[in-house]
């Protein structure tokens, strides 16, 4: 059994990794971190965990980690680069969900999370946990860190049409929209249900964080220089990302479908939806599935790319798992064989 | 032009108080206080509000008050009776929508609300606002307590049959629910949309503090001491109250429709539905109207009794208004003379 | 394997019926009909179902039964009547989810589903499929009977005090509410999003389906006529169910905690909330779990019970497949062991 | 009084019309129709206006028509065309919100609505009743064609930009999110709460009626042809619209926000937010108010517009009632004047 830590547990990426990590039958959760909560029963703060974990919240100070074999970080950003040295040092392999590692430029991460990263030098070596796109190097992978929610449905999208160079890198459209349970388990005006029920806004829109990490992956994808303008919404529902995108063809006789249809051909948890069929976010709710179609309408030189996921599974904690069952050589599907929960 | 001031104005409450205000053409807004954002133009705080209202907020400390002819307080409990008793000296009537003066017995609310209440003495003069069941008295008050939201809806769904001895007073049952908006607009993890979307959950159950003012003024109508089980539920909507209220009938043979018509035949703002046709909260959003409905199952002794109303309007801002009408012998339905938003 | 059918697979409960199966080891899906998608596949009408399911929707009119051990019904009323004598005579098993059998006598069924009662013989022979109070008879039961979704909720939480008979039976009240899905899926305006969202409200007052089967049943566990006044409301959710029980307790020094604690002591799919902790409906949502509290108001004689279930799962499909499980002697979590999906 | 009547009162937007109309001090609702609810109360049906309107529906077919000033319809596409060249003979003036009189072209329409267009040679009388683009021809138009509630927030977003050639006018893009109302009071699978609830996904991607209106109108109000991709979502709401645009700036040193300040400088009912603040649907929520913000991203060359307007009010009957003003001479916010509500 591998034994695993979380840290950052109360939160819902935390949560969340417990839901899953009950079903994975080689892993053992044996320790869980919350500062806010240590002394307190994980399934006190998580009701509907509670037949599946009878331990406590610790602290996250404590001497826990070492005799682990993986650590996950369920954490808000600037928590993992203080501790993740000493756990690699102490041959603890690392997923982080947070966005510590996720770009490569440390100058760019201070501009967008503030502050200053403190272990840049291992910026470098983390792995980018998007398994469809790079999951050769996941396989010896020590550091892993996982991509965002709209950057993973966002990348899934362009991929197979930037692979190929089929489209035009310089000027891509990204109108994305989330549930609120991106925003964390956390008092919050702004996410108050008065405020966010029956309502719809957009946010973020002259700069949102996970713009700088869209356009570095996508540029490697695209082997240039990718621009892209990306417009998140508010959608009152909890669960739930969807991105639909926009770019201009440079040919506007392929055949769009067959083009997906056989870049995630032998991809378990990307579907791609039959022509005329448009994803929605409740058939993956629960689910590590991502759902897409692709249209052209009019016939025209656009491309429409409609993905769907759960922000929490495909875009949290199911992600990290499927990183972790690839790095350890489980079945990638361990403890993420769930279908979507609907209605 | 009468010259208000509201005292709270960055909340739901206040927010309320200036969307209907802005409709009475015999009202002025003078002063909009607010601690958090002083300073600030009101319309930013409100957008909805923008097109309506011109000025900035201001800090309550201010020596603004003197001058008006009544204030509004819209502030959480334990504010408003530091500021009172200056106020009523300076011969400013107030309406308070908060707690502070609602019990009669100020031990008891030392006990619902914590600390020492500092104008206990006030407390019995202090008219208690639900104009339906206490119109005579707000004719000439000075300062006015306006019911919570919770026992407006219990008690006019009750006062028909307690008013005449009905019911077995000793244990009558209130199952109710709310909206999100009742709990104010402030940052709070269990109001995060991702706590509250999707689910339904009772709470407050062992004791709330809505109860003792039902009892208090059930009692009054009854003539004799009224015992309640209240449980109240929160619904993943922003606004609407629905009570469903419980009482065994002394006699199974009355025309209960008929006793609830007469009761409120010349009541404006009640408005009894058909037989067989049961209330819905949508139906009075935004507006000052409750819809009653009375239904006896099986022909039983059990009566079953229905009240919706707008948490906001009717259970807020809107009942307030109308005491204010009463006080200054405006039309009653003076900037209530609007029509519920459906769907 | 077992060799299962489904009849009326597209509905909500059939599909719920397809989602846990998929997880269940020893059974094999070998059938599954609709008459409106027959020839269509099921994961076309259910995309969230699309990698698990490649088989094509089937009409009922065809032969296919024979063979099947077992055969679910998840049709409206009406349906399942007019087959199961055939299906029985073959040696096939029947769960129904249905109300065809849930009602001893026929005429009471007639009275509130309308219509005759063609295998009104079979109703005595039909055993009640609520595990946790009829574990006994399901052990070697051919037809059972799969309660409704309010019934389930209802009994369970009054079951430990009536079979103690603890609490005065002839006047028990039960407020309960609902998410949509327990309608159905099929257009309606009344559950259009337009009409329910931002809204809450009673219905079937006057009288409800499901109020005879409560009464039914309750009496059994009573050994006395037990009465019930029920009030159904409808919450704009998809998925839920929440009951609210008062009762008259006979004694109010017990401590009925422990009385609740021991009464499901064994049971895997309840459990007892904490004294003071409620419970929330998204805690179960997707699980087999009920979750119940009690309270007793200012130490009165009023027993306060909140139960909580997912309408679709211990209200109906995971309910049938616990029956199941107990038919033919699997695990009775088999295909279950799944936990709420929160947030 | 203006002598109005409504044909096709059942609906969302007949509803509408009847809540905005009793505000309204120079009409009075003569006739309100319906098919469905011929004999029944308007106030029965649509129980928010109960208070209001005492009427009972009639049948259209009824010879009511003639002595009225102005007749609304709020019908589905198809109804209006074969019942409007007979009111215009008797001197009765239409304001249509359904769609027959929107295109000038009869094969675009009979492409987009099917069957034939019984009055096609009307299409060019009709004037497009958007106010803010079109106020001068509806001064004495007899018959107007309102735009749709997409159309509406589209056009008004690009109107600025396109008038003055300062975009790339043949890849415009807009990414637009509905509430579920637009779809209209009726029975829907689609629509039902069960299938909308916690779900977002897009819609009509291939091709949706109002494409065709929307490039009619912004080609004409740029002077040369005009392509939009046109994607709408649905959200889990009941009211409201945003549209977030992208379109091509071909200079990007200009001065947007003033540019869209003084193009609607003396518009009531178009207010431009601030730099940096977004619009969300709740702040225009029952009112007609449209509000626009106008941003750039990181100084780019893509402008984004984002929109959001009430689609039952400004999208729909407070446009016509906009327009009858206008028609008639009323002050243009007549019957308008009223704030969103919020929350």
């Amino acid at each position: 059994m591998l034994a695993v830590g979380i840290i950052g547990g109360a939160g819902y990426t935390g949560a969340e990794l417990l839901r899953l990590l009950a079903m994975h039958d080689q892993v053992s959760v044996k320790t869980v971190t919350s500062r806010d909560y240590a002394g307190i029963p994980v399934g006190q703060v998580h009701r509907h965990l509670a037949g599946y974990y009878q331990q406590t919240f610790v602290h996250p100070d404590e001497d826990l980690f070492k005799n682990l074999d993986l650590v996950f970080f369920a954490t808000p950003h600037g928590v993992s680069m203080n501790l993740v040295p000493d756990l690699l040092a102490q041959n603890v392999r690392v997923i982080d969900l947070s966005a510590d590692y996720r770009l490569r430029d440390s100058e760019l991460w201070e501009k967008w999370y503030g502050g200053v990263h403190t272990s840049a030098n291992l910026l470098n070596k983390a792995v980018y946990g998007l398994p469809e796109l790079n999951r050769d190097k996941l396989l010896d992978a020590r550091l892993v860190a996982c991509p965002g929610c709209y950057p993973t449905a966002v990348q899934l999208g362009f991929a197979p049409l930037l692979t190929e160079g089929l489209i035009d890198s310089s000027n891509l459209i990204a109108s994305a929209a989330s549930g609120t349970s991106g925003a964390g388990r956390k008092a919050s005006l702004s996410n108050n249900f008065s405020e966010v029920g029956e309502n719809f806004k957009s946010y973020g829109v002259s700069g949102h964080r996970h713009l700088p990490e869209i356009e570095q992956e996508l540029s490697k994808i695209a082997g240039q220089e990718v621009k892209v303008t990306f417009v998140p919404h508010l959608v009152p529902m909890v669960r739930g990302i969807q991105a639909t995108l926009f770019a201009s063809l440079k040919d506007n006789t392929l055949n769009l479908q067959s083009i997906f249809d056989q870049f995630y051909e032998s991809e378990k948890f990307v579907q791609i939806l039959p022509r005329g069929v448009y994803p929605q976010t409740r058939d993956v709710r629960g689910s590590n599935i991502v759902q897409i179609s692709i249209e052209r309408p009019d016939n025209g030189d656009t491309a429409v790319i409609m993905v769907v996921e759960d922000n929490l599974v495909k875009g949290a904690s199911g992600q990290a798992i499927q990183c972790m069952n690839i790095m350890y050589g489980y079945p990638e599907d361990a403890g993420l064989d769930m279908l979507g929960l609907n209605p």
